[in-house]
Formats: structure tokens, C-alpha cells, sequence
């Protein structure tokens, strides 16, 4: 008897903006580095024009239609028009390996169009001979008239410029679509092994941007300048795209050029009020303020959200000072913003240390999400700052499998829960902090030992330049830890194991003390320059079995 | 493949609060002014013990449970122990009549307990006789022996604290409830007619509660500390209760005294930050607070929602002055807020004077509702602050259909658009404001006249006491206003016609003018106090066309 749910497109989003804000601007840098500014009329227009565009070129409703693009306002149209029309915009990761990138299109099934930026037709001419059901490419420039375009081996070739000014500003989006249509394809980073692809529906999406508008979140709200620096070409643009088109904040999409030189004049031009991004690149900005070669006003920013590493304590202190407010957030594509570092209101008597203490974690579990820390037999860990447990979430638009990978998902998705793979503690106040990767914990007699805490203290051993924790096999405690250690230079032939030890004894409790140190001139690294630890404990597995 | 989405329960509120809020306060007056102090987590076992005392009196899955209570922490308790395992809780309206209640009791097949508040037991007793479905009474009190309550014709009779008290404080529950599963059962306050019911889903509510904590919406979060003035019998509580949950607020229930005086000593004691209502109560504050009887610092109010009439100008000024922030809201329980009058950052600049007429409208729609206002024929209108049209919403919360009331349900909903039934105007901002209801509206070769404008013109003249325009039947133009009049009481018998007539010539357009002025001493009324105008129709239905 009852109608049918209402069905959560994106769609929606699109339509509010198109009514309530049809005046707000877009702002978007050319390669060139022209300023791109028109209203959110002008894009609607545009997104239909690409819709009908879309439609003249073949592209029908379950298509996956790829992007190879930077941050512009036309990988935001793409964003719109293709999940809106019922098709799947599959964004791809420009920083993988051609391999990978070939690899990643077969996978999802690109079987229609690639956008791909006028300055990656190289990048992506020899991947085009490896991918067999692409039907065309589009070029994202400024260029209006094909002519003007580079020779290429791509074909056949368009302009989106051309294609679009041909089409009509009208579209009628489907009002049939299911919510769980696929709106987006998104793939990890993939460090180990091939990028895993993740499916997500316009449901997930229409909930993950309701949330970021939420007060607890990033609290989009029209008021907002955004400046889009997370890449669209992975992890959704970190949805803020999505959620500025909800609430009709301005949208600043800063182009390939992200040096800090263009990111703070961009802060101080349009006065953004909200971003995020990685540390590195605050702490870029940060070291170009400090320079005192130009004077940038940065006071208009509320609120910047940093993932994917710790920023340090200091440039953190500064910003502070300039007005500007640094939180930590916890994540992954997987599962979106698991958590974020505010300061819980009943800890503002707290003393500065003790403050920061929280401001350095990753915070606690943001609103939606159901958050767990497991001890491997399931039970949830004590929330009390040192029991440890592997951090596992889900909730509405928690992934709850990878694409065609029946063995990775199995892995990682428990229940519908995500495993996240960190070793973490949370504190009595929900505060988590990451002590190491599942895989990287060393578990000795049924306890785990921190290999990341065991490398630092070992690091704070003045001749010691580098120094690498792994656990081995060991017959009575399962395993324990060896250290691998480069010392400095001059120090070579002379550092010793006790030394090593001597050292650490006070510094970590006796237990987690390294049954072996090894010496070495370097220790292997992945691609992404992290420590080899899988091929370092392959290849000393039986240290310790051997000794005895 | 993918594994099934996330089923989106009210369960994930409540462990929320539970694992980062638990010593987080939520406070509650009892009947005899007592205040109850207890932590979230104190609440969360409450709710464990009244979950298993519902299954030990064999509450099941699907079974409907009554509560007939006012605003205290046994009713927000309610509030999430029965719909979390599995049943329905049903909110009945105390201000109903006792036919409506039976009826509703009925129709919304309350087959299991009614948790009535004891000083609600007389109102109840006849009701139960005539409900033959209802499995038990449990009574809502602070007593602890049921011997200390008053005789009464309910059977069998419980008692809430005696009966929590004896269960365990641990429940399990089901993780297997589709998200479409219902939650709660509400009605219409049922002016016309019988009331209408409705279902709302867990994920209906935890939408709602989501959207709740936005920025653009209440933006509740954690700091807040919440006072729940609308009542929980009533549209969900206007979802306090849950988005409260989700973020962790503090919560305060007034109980069932929400007088003045009592409003704003606690929102003095408990430093209260948002709350909600209709305009009569916060102006009943206001007198007390103009009248220095007692000082009040009411500075810690951020927000104040106001729905279901206009707050006058002055009031919202003379609170303005107190840092007290009024808004308008516009909806409906059908949809809950589709509207709300915040001042658009865009706007600040405008004068005094202009700023007023947009905070003196309902707002502008909020994320997530998709919203038209349409002509008859189903076309939009121009936003242009004249053309006027009915307002339709849909969205994820949005009911698509009364209870059991298969016309009711067609004539208000259509594709799953709730039909408001209001006749509004929209300006370019998309600030809306309502002119009329569709019944009450006038419409005349083709146009509409707004019966409210007409009435509220004739009624600036100083011999009318009360006025009231319906449209009556005319062969040209379809319908032609025509007023009924009560003069004040020395004017009797002496104001006529012409002289309201040549007043009005100057304040609406020449086609609004009344084709028959009707002079009375008294206008009739529905029970809620507004002009009868069905009556007046039917009466009047054939005077223009008798004149011919």
C-alpha cells in the first residue's frame, strides 16, 4: 500500500543547487592558469549539454565512462552529468602505473568514453593501445576547436569544448533510476599488490554528502568556499564536490597547479573557507608563509581537514596562530571519514599537553558509522589508551566488498564490517591512535608489540640513521621482534647489538627488547618508499629458529 | 556479489552515545517538580531493562506498543527501546478526543502495552474500555510500588519502574531489521476528519536525524544541550530525541509542565542552546521575561525553531536583542521541516527592512527535500514573489501515504509528492511564503484570490472585529469572494457594504473585491479556533448565483 522509498539520487543534489543558488560561483584554474568563473546556471547548462552529448556519442544508461583528469570544473561536470543520466563515471587514478591503469579499465569495464586531460594524451596514448573496449576519447582543454589539438595516436578523438557547445542545455534527467545504481568506480592507492576498485552507488554517495554538511562532519553549509584540493581522480574528491553541490557552497577547483604559491593566492583571492588534503601540502604552504616572500591572508580558512599522515605538532601550532584550524581525520576509501580530532567540549580545561595529546590522534568516531577495536578472537578492546585491537567499521556508505575480488573482499569485509588493518587504541574519551598495520604487528606470547613504537625508540639512538621492526618466527612465543638497523655513516662495523639493546631497555618495556639486531647498509623499500617489511620477513623468517 | 547494504536502524544512534557519550547528562522533571539526573549510559541500560521486560510480557517483532505520556526521560526511553527490538511504538496525541483516540488505537492496531502517564489515568480508563486489543497498562511514574497508585479500571496494570527494575540491564538487539522495518506510528492533529496516520521506517528517522545535525538544518551536535518542548506524543518530537542520540546533546525533558516559568528556569539552570515550538510559548516567555518579575538569562539559547504560525516581528526583535536567534520553520508531519527562514549570507547587506520580509517568510527549502511549487496544470510557477501555486515536496523522509486511508493518501500524495495543501509564493531567493490553503483560496476566472490577504485587508478597518473571505459559486467566473463580517459592537447595524468596499479599493486589485458583503454577529469556528469555512461555503454556496 505504501508508495515506494523514495529513491536517494545525486541528481538531487544537482536540482537544489540548480533552484536555490543559480548565481553562485564556480571557479576553476586552465592549464594555462586563466581563471575559469561562472555560476552554478552556467554548469547545469553544461551538464546537460555533456548529457545530451553523452547520449549523441552512444552512452547509455550502465556504461562506465572513464576520467583522466586533474581538478577542474569540467571533471566536476563529469562528476554530475554521467552517474545523473544513469551511467558510472569511473575516475581514474592518474598517479598509478600505466599497468595498473590498463589493469584497473579492463577490470571495471570501461566500455565507453575516457575524458582525458589535454596534457595526459601521452601519458594515456599507450594505455589506449592495451584497452580494447574504449569507444572514444574526449580531450578536457580550454581549445575549442579540435584543430588546435596536438597530434595523437588516440582515436576517435573529441573536444569537449566542441561536443558540448553543439548540444542542447536541456536534459531531462531519469527519474527512474534505483538508489543503488552504480554512480561512481573508485580504486585504492594499491601499495600492495593490484588497486582493489570499490562500486559506489548513488545512495552512498547522497548519504556520505548529507553527512559532510553535518555540524559534526566538516559542516558544509552554503556559507562555505571550498577549495577542491583533494584529487578527483581518487577517493571521490573526498565528496566535497558532492556536498558543496548539496548546499550550494562555492566551489574553487584549484587545476593540475597545486604548489603553494597558487594554493594561498587562491585562499586569499576567493577567501576559501574550508579544504583538505594530505600534510605534505600544508606544510609546503606553511614553509612558503614563513618565508616572508609574499604576505598571504589565510584568515578567511575555518577549518582544514588532514589524512593520510600526521601533521606535525608544530606547523599545526602555527596555524593555530594564524587562525586557522587543523583537524586530523581517519579513513580510507573503503569506508570514507571514520573519525576526526575535534576536542571533545568537556576537554577544554584541559591542560595544553593533554589537549594536544587529542588534537594529535585521529579522533573519535564520527556520527553514522558503527566503530569497533577487536582483539583477533573478536572480543572489543578496553577503551582505555593501551589495550589494542584491529579499528573495524560500517555504516551506510561503509564498502562492503571490492570489485571482482571475491578473495580481497573476503579478506576485508567481515559482516559488512570494513577491517580497516590498523592496530589501534582508543582512550576513555573514544580518542584512536593508529600504533601500527595489522600485518606489521609483531605478536608475541599472545600480546602485541608496536613495530612502528619499537622502530621509533630505536631511531632516537643517536647513530642509528635508520631502523626497521619485524616479528619472526619464534617456538615458544609464536614470534618476536628483530631489529634491522642502518646506522650513520661513521658509525658503521662499530654499533653492536648491546648497544642497541642498552639503549631501548629503558625505553620500552623489557619484553618488547629485540631477540636479534641485525646490521645492514640499507633496508629494502616499496615503491611508495615505505619499508619493505613483507620482503624483510620473508627473507630472516628463521632467524630465530635457526640460532637454537 | 556485494554484500547486502547497510540496513540504516535507530540502533546505530543509540551506541553511539553509549560508547562515546556515556557520562554525557540527560535530565528530566517529573510530575512532582522532582529533577532526574541521569548519564546516557544509565539511560542505556535503562532501555535494556525495559526492552527485556517487553519481551517477558511477550512483546514481539511487529507488535505495536502504545505510549499516551508526556516529555520525560520514561517516554524518550521508549523512544528507542521498542522500536530498536523490532516493534512499533505508536505516539497517541493526548490533545486528541477520546473517539479519535479510540479510533486511532484502532486503526494503527495497538495490539500489545499503552504506557500511560498516571496523571493521564482518568483520561485513559474510558478510552480502554472501548480498545479491545490492548494487552496491558504501563504506568508512567516515578513510584516504585504499584500499591501506591491510584485504583483504576485498567487491566491488567503495570508499573514502568517496577517492572524495569526487576529485568536485566544487558539486551541484545537483532541486527537482522530491514531498514523499512516501522518505527514509529504518528497522526495528524485531524482538524478536518479523523486524523491521518503515518509510518515512519528506521530509515525514515534516521535520515531525519541525520539531516538534523546539518549545518542548514538545526546543526545539532554535541555542545548542544537540547530542550524538548515539542511534544514526543506529536510528529515524532520533531526528532530531538534522535538526532540528540546520534550526536551525543544533552538532552532536557520538561515533563509535562511547560510553563513560562518553568521554560526558562531551565533553560537558565541547564544552559540550554536550542530548542523548538510553536510561536504561543516562547511569547507567553516573553511576557514573563518583559514583566522583570524574575530575571532569566536565557543567553545561552543559539537557536530557537519556531513552526505552525508566524512568530510576530516584535517578539523576534525583543529576543534579538536578548542574542536569542528566532527562525521560522515550514512543514508538516508528512514531511517533517521542509523550510526554514535563515537569512541568505548573500543577503546581509539588504536594509532592515528587507532583511525582515525574508525572515518573516517560512525560508527557503532544505537540503535533501526536492520541492516545486506548481499551478493547477501541474507547471511550475515563476519565482517571483507573486505567482502563487500549491507547494509539493518529496524526499527521503517524505511519507508517501496515510495509513490505511487509500483517498486521503491519493488526494496528498502523487508520485510520491506530498501535497502541502498551501498555496505559496516564492521570490527569487526562494523564500516562500504562504498565501492560502488550496480549499480557502479563491479562484476566480482562472486567478487566485488569497482569502487570508483579503480578510486581513478588510479587517485593518476600525469598525470590523472579525472578517472571514470564502469564494461561493458565480456562473462567469467560476468563484467570486464574497466576505462575511462582524462589526465592532457600537457599529452594528450602521457599517455596510460600500463602506468596506471603498476601503478595500485602495489595498488589494480591483478583480479581489468582494461581490457580497455579509454582515453577522458572530462567525462560526472549528474546535481549534479558526474559521469554519467549509461551514461558511456550504451555507453561502448559492448567494451569488440566487442574486442573478
Amino acid at each position: 500500500m505504501k508508495h515506494p522509498e523514495y529513491q536517494m539520487r545525486l541528481t538531487n543534489f544537482m536540482e537544489r543547487t540548480r533552484k536555490l543558488f543559480p548565481q553562485k560561483e564556480v571557479v576553476s584554474i586552465e592549464a594555462d592558469g586563466e581563471i575559469v568563473r561562472y555560476t552554478y546556471l552556467d554548469e547545469y547548462r553544461r551538464i546537460c549539454q555533456l548529457a545530451n552529448a553523452l547520449e549523441d556519442l552512444g552512452t547509455k544508461r550502465g556504461d562506465v565512462v572513464g576520467t583522466f583528469a586533474w581538478n577542474t570544473h569540467r571533471h566536476g561536470e563529469l562528476y554530475f552529468a554521467v552517474p545523473c543520466m544513469g551511467a558510472t563515471l569511473h575516475t581514474i587514478n592518474v598517479r598509478l602505473s600505466d599497468d595498473d591503469i590498463v589493469y584497473m579499465i579492463e577490470q571495471a569495464e570501461d566500455n565507453n568514453l575516457v575524458f582525458i586531460e589535454e596534457d595526459l594524451i601521452p601519458r594515456f596514448e599507450p594505455i589506449a593501445k592495451k584497452s580494447k573496449n574504449i569507444k572514444g576519447y574526449v580531450i578536457l582543454s580550454k581549445k575549442k576547436d579540435i584543430k588546435d589539438l596536438p597530434e595523437t595516436s588516440l582515436s576517435p578523438v573529441y573536444l569537449y569544448e566542441d561536443l558540448i557547445s553543439q548540444a542542447s542545455s536541456e536534459y531531462e534527467f531519469p527519474e527512474d533510476l534505483d538508489e543503488n545504481t552504480p554512480a561512481f568506480i573508485t580504486y585504492t592507492g594499491g601499495t600492495t599488490g593490484r588497486p582493489k576498485g570499490m562500486v559506489f552507488s548513488h545512495r552512498n554517495i547522497f548519504l556520505i554528502g548529507l553527512a559532510f554538511t553535518s555540524a559534526e562532519y566538516f559542516g558544509i553549509c552554503q556559507k562555505d568556499v571550498i577549495l577542491n584540493l583533494p584529487p578527483l581522480f581518487h577517493n571521490n574528491g573526498w565528496y566535497l564536490p558532492h556536498a558543496a553541490r548539496l548546499t550550494g557552497a562555492k566551489q574553487v577547483y584549484p587545476g593540475r597547479r597545486v604548489r603553494p604559491e597558487a594554493i594561498l593566492s587562491l585562499i586569499e583571492q576567493e577567501k576559501i573557507t574550508l579544504s583538505a588534503a594530505v600534510p605534505t601540502i600544508w606544510l609546503d604552504c606553511l614553509k612558503l608563509l614563513k618565508s616572508g616572500e609574499k604576505k598571504y591572508d589565510i584568515s578567511s580558512l575555518r577549518l582544514v581537514f588532514v589524512g593520510g599522515a600526521a601533521m606535525p605538532r608544530k606547523a599545526m601550532e602555527e596555524y593555530d596562530q594564524m587562525g586557522v584550524k587543523f583537524v586530523h581525520v581517519y579513513g580510507a576509501v573503503e569506508a570514507s571519514l571514520i573519525s576526526a580530532a575535534f576536542l571533545r567540549p568537556e576537554l577544554e580545561n584541559l591542560s595544553e599537553e593533554e589537549k594536544w595529546e587529542k588534537r594529535a590522534s585521529v579522533g573519535y568516531f564520527l556520527p553514522c558509522h558503527e566503530f569497533k577495536v577487536v582483539h583477533e578472537d573478536g572480543t572489543e578492546i578496553k577503551w582505555d589508551g593501551k589495550d589494542r585491537g584491529e579499528a573495524i567499521a560500517r555504516g551506510p556508505w561503509t564498502m562492503t566488498s571490492y570489485l571482482k575480488a571475491p578473495e580481497k573482499s573476503a579478506e576485508t569485509f567481515k559482516d559488512g564490517w570494513y577491517h580497516s588493518g590498523d592496530i589501534v587504541t582508543v582512550d576513555e574519551y573514544g580518542y584512536i591512535n593508529v600504533v601500527d598495520r595489522v600485518k606489521d604487528v609483531i605478536k608475541s606470547g599472545g600480546e602485541y608489540i608496536s613495530s612502528i613504537d619499537l622502530e621509533g625508540a630505536c631511531m632516537e639512538h643517536p647513530a642509528v640513521a635508520e631502523a626497521c621492526a619485524i616479528g619472526v618466527k619464534h617456538e615458544r612465543w609464536t614470534e618476536r621482534p628483530i631489529l634491522i638497523v642502518t646506522p650513520h655513516e661513521k658509525y658503521r662495523e662499530k654499533l653492536e647489538k648491546g648497544d642497541i639493546l642498552d639503549f631501548l631497555s629503558s625505553k620500552v618495556p623489557k619484553w618488547w627488547l629485540p631477540d636479534e639486531v641485525i646490521f645492514t647498509d640499507t633496508i629494502p623499500r616499496t615503491g611508495v618508499g615505505k619499508f619493505d617489511k613483507r620482503a624483510l620477513r620473508e627473507k630472516y623468517s628463521n632467524v630465530l629458529l635457526d640460532e637454537k
